[in-house]
């Protein structure tokens, strides 16, 4: 039985003066393993990364551990517990509306001074030195004058803080109403077939605020800084957003599942040592980040989704019915809604209500197999 | 081809001046069946009831009708646009929180004065009087001053004028995740045969703000206080709320086979004079409002549902894994949550995040066969 | 100096398991003064009571205590950090609407069997048997199974328990923009002169929910009781809401005044004994509950509140214009609202936007010198 | 007496299919003066631009005209009539939390073609075309595929497209709570003194989403341009937005004074000939963009704001107190905040209730006298 240690950190304070404080469980491998970090819900509808979390560290502590592994779930206590309605509204701050996943910190900018530096050391040394270098600049940030950090970021470099200390990152997220989907920087694309997840999005090296981003980019730009330099230094670090289905559920044998595919891709990794964690045989389908399609409502009213989320659409199929009681003797009381191209259903609004303008789904396009 | 006519009526306005309306549609039978309002929306998640709106006005307008029938999609205009995240956050009033559905008047304090007056009066004389009486009174409440009537009442007040009108009144709503059901006054039971909805809650004659007492609960009592001068008067209206399902959803099928059950029932009345519509054969549970089980959470947490809406649930039976990642090392972190008594699932939560003391399933308890 | 003591009381969880807290600050008296028990917050936005709860400390540990104090600042540990926008969301519920000053309990039911057990107990036996079993009901239904208490309940009957310990009940409140005012039993008028207080609502034996009524209806009710079988008993205890100007807002000054009314009203009920806390010499105005007029808008649009609060109006004063730029060409943009008989302008909405029907004032008519 | 004319631009629909529309006022001058557009109430809650655009009408009827002017109140359909409960949610979709203000596009991208092909064309002709250009290219986004774009994008290409047929854009937003101030950029800064503000920031030539800088972004990497041609070319467009004091609130008589500063500045530009509108004489005060502090509260709290705003503060003086009730016994119950810089005091939070990391105050550092 491996040891499981659990630490409160705190990560902020409400109006009545109550701690936020997020858990941390963390495992010790013997060392030999790339570092692990793995949090959930950081958008508070979210929910599901827990549950895996949970059933990861059912499978964890008894399997044979090379790598340390640290593990949050509830990484946001503020997005956790904001109700709105039945529904949890956790994606933005409720006083700013700022994104909780917009909020990470860049750190590109020691890329260049760290390279001069360390042009000629050894990739152990680069590893270990950048990776201290990514923590401590984090630290940095956080220990300025408490005026100077907003909710959210502190919240953020709290999290990052603990990402940066280590080799791989797996964030996990849901959608709206989704299917499984995979954000995988362009780099790691080999890595994406050992997830059982069967539709991967290849993002490039650009920084737009999220934990993985935050994660990957400053390791990316580390070699491309590198080859410009005249060496070859490998992207030392893989950081990936996990889209495990749909926002506001706890499934336990649907976790289980997903434990098991995150754990295919640790054996692979030789984080995990137990052979028994194999990818799944299935087609996977990638998409780059530039064909990730967002098809807003047309018009206002209410919507039928009738596209099966993880179907291949055909060009010209009906993806959508939408219902316009207001003009039932006017016009047309109901618009049939086609897609022009080919595509893959990934995720849908959550509603059936939507504004003209509102995002209805979302499709890959020019999709190929992985 | 019946002729469908179209008004919209102003409701109020909001605050850059625009006017509220609701779009009514209007059909004339030849006069001989009971007048019919039917509503949906009220609730501005539970959007289901436009769709069968929509699917009745498609069957309706080839229909043989002997009654004028009025139809109100989207009965709320303000509930049916607010949105908070996704989530349609129409069940109160955003800045009072009053249920929209708890608006309504009462107009019992009409009754004793009527039936002095009407004693020996003849039933089609009653009917004709008494209803026109609640449509004045309802007029005369909406005639005061602008500056006494808030946002809410001045809604359900246009909305209980039409509904007045009529001699059947069907409010369609949804449950959060529910299964069908039929909230039906005890007096009408029979009634609640002829609509393919196999779970009724039979409720007494007490008003608690509601579309469906606010008109049946003036005639029952109508009925009890000639029952007092020893006449025999039944009650002349019959009102349901129809729960048609889950919140937040089109399906025009679903919706079909809706709007077929509510013409079942008014074939049955009358209403409509198409021999097609039979009532479905299956087993109806009828529950006692009093006996209609809130459950709320025991505890905070990440709840997994178990319990199948429309199962006859034993006593004993898990209904609920609560998840509580906070105490994976300290305590148990998963909790079974079993229900005492036989029972069955209506609806639960729409979110798995939930608060201690949050509203987790409703249960039919001490049910029986209709 | 007194010694405060402070006690953490649990009074539900949120759904990433953090325990919700209200903190307990307790002082002893010698024991001849009525117990005395003071709550502020229960309403998110309304945060001065803990300012007041502040100042009454300061006082409060070096003045001379008959009575032991209760003080509870932050009573609602969801509704005082519930945001959206800038505002704090915290009247009711976020998930179901329900004001969270209308689930207080009411122990009516209590009072007819205890006048019979009590017929021809002595007064102190009364008083110290009857607040006893308001303690105990209270905690009866506190000790219910988990899932039969709702959010709202849980919190409401945690401090309902508190303040049946005592014989003085002060809950501590603002209004949105506001001048300040006391809801004041009609039996408790004469205790009215001795807060600094201006305005002063006289409300009858009605239960609605709110802690001050929860307190003191069952007293009142009692002494009823008493008289129907020929004897007289006082009402025992005195329960106020006080509102203490505007929410949103902590002034400490302001704060400091409000403690020493509050200490005066405790110097007059021998708590405190400390002839220094004196009523201030001021016209006090009084009104009966059915004549505290709500103004609703008449019309949606953009409101200059025009009337000063505290202010006397004459019937035909402009109390608001309300703009509507919609209509510049059309009609009159500029709307002036009178009001039609003489009032003191209580409080008023917090936002300028308002939609036909929303809650534009509150006044004083038919007000009287008190 | 000139001519109003009015239009309603429509610039979505919202789920029960209700057009969103924008009201449209237009005067004609004699064609010498440069175009205006002025719009308020893109946020929500910041609804004192209407004000003042009633008051501008009110005096523009009568003025004489130079210059063709439109004016655009409730510029924001969605946002306006969004409520939280007495706060207006406005300042972001309330879906998405993107800021109303942050979805103008950038036309930058035209600018290096123009110049290329416009480098010798005179002066009326590259003002005349490029403005052109920037309508134009707006148009051909609003004629894109309705799926192709979002909700707060659509209404804000709509009020874009009407504030490039300008050559003077005035942006009428208010703060929290907020002293007067406007956001000038830096070549604009002579304009500054002829508005009647005491505290103007001078912002350089950066692109963050807002209608001014999506105004003269463009014009002024124009000019840039040119100038890398060697060519001198003015920045032929000024755009401004105007901060006018605190959300939520209407005041006429402000808004008069507020319309006859708008005035001054209009009739030194030449749009209004009527040498009555001067502007005052008053110190007023400047600071660069980056040199505007924002304060984040620095712990969780109940916040007593003490700097008033547009007062000098001092190294060291006191700018908030902040209650801390949870700890009056074990810590300091009362922190006082001090800055430690010079300062002016710009606007602060609209609540006392803050977590740590809310935004409390923004400064003014560095500044100077214009």
């Amino acid at each position: 039985m491996n040891k499981i240690t659990h630490e409160n950190i705190q990560v902020g304070e409400i109006a009545n003066g109550l701690p936020l404080t997020i858990p941390v469980y963390r495992l010790k491998g013997d060392g030999t393993g790339p570092r692990v970090y793995i949090q959930a819900n950081m958008h508070g509808a979210e929910v599901q990364g827990n549950a895996v979390i949970y059933q990861l560290l059912e499978q964890l502590h008894h399997s044979t551990l090379a790598s340390d592994i640290t593990l949050v779930p509830y990484a946001n206590p503020i997005g956790c517990n904001q109700k709105s309605g039945e529904f949890t509204l956790g994606r933005f701050d409720p006083i700013t509306g700022t994104n909780w996943n917009r909020m990470y910190h860049s750190h590109l900018s020691l890329v260049d001074s760290f390279v001069a530096e360390h042009l000629d050391s050894p990739l152990t040394e680069i590893k270990e030195q950048f990776s201290a270098a990514l923590v401590q600049a984090t630290q940095t940030l956080l220990d300025r004058p408490a005026h100077s950090i907003n909710t959210g970021k502190r919240i953020a470099l709290n999290l990052q803080r603990l990402a940066h200390e280590a080799d791989i990152v797996l964030d996990l997220h849901t959608g709206p109403i989704s299917s499984k989907h995979l954000y995988c920087p362009e780099y790691a694309k080999a890595s994406a077939r050992y997830f059982n997840i069967p539709h991967v999005l290849l993002i490039p090296n650009d920084f737009d605020g999220a934990l993985d981003e935050a994660c990957f980019c400053p390791w990316w730009a580390l070699s491309d800084a590198y080859k410009k330099q005249g060496r070859d230094v490998p992207v030392l670090v893989e950081a990936f957003t996990v889209e495990l289905g749909s926002q506001e559920k706890i499934d336990l044998t649907e976790a289980k599942a997903d434990a098991v595919s995150l754990l295919s891709y640790l054996s692979h990794k030789e984080a995990v040592l137990d052979s028994s964690f194999k990818p799944q045989t299935m087609t996977r389908y990638a998409c780059m980040l530039q064909d990730y399609l967002t098809y807003y409502a047309p018009m206002g009213g209410m919507v039928e989704y009738t596209a099966a989320l993880g179907n291949h659409i055909k060009s010209g199929d009906t993806i959508a019915n939408i219902l316009r009681m207001e003009r039932y003797l006017s016009e047309q009381p109901l618009h049939s809604i086609t897609l022009d191209q080919d595509a893959i259903a990934i995720l849908h609004f959550a509603s059936a209500s939507v504004n003209q303008g509102t995002e209805l789904y979302k499709f890959f396009t020019n999709y190929f197999e992985l």
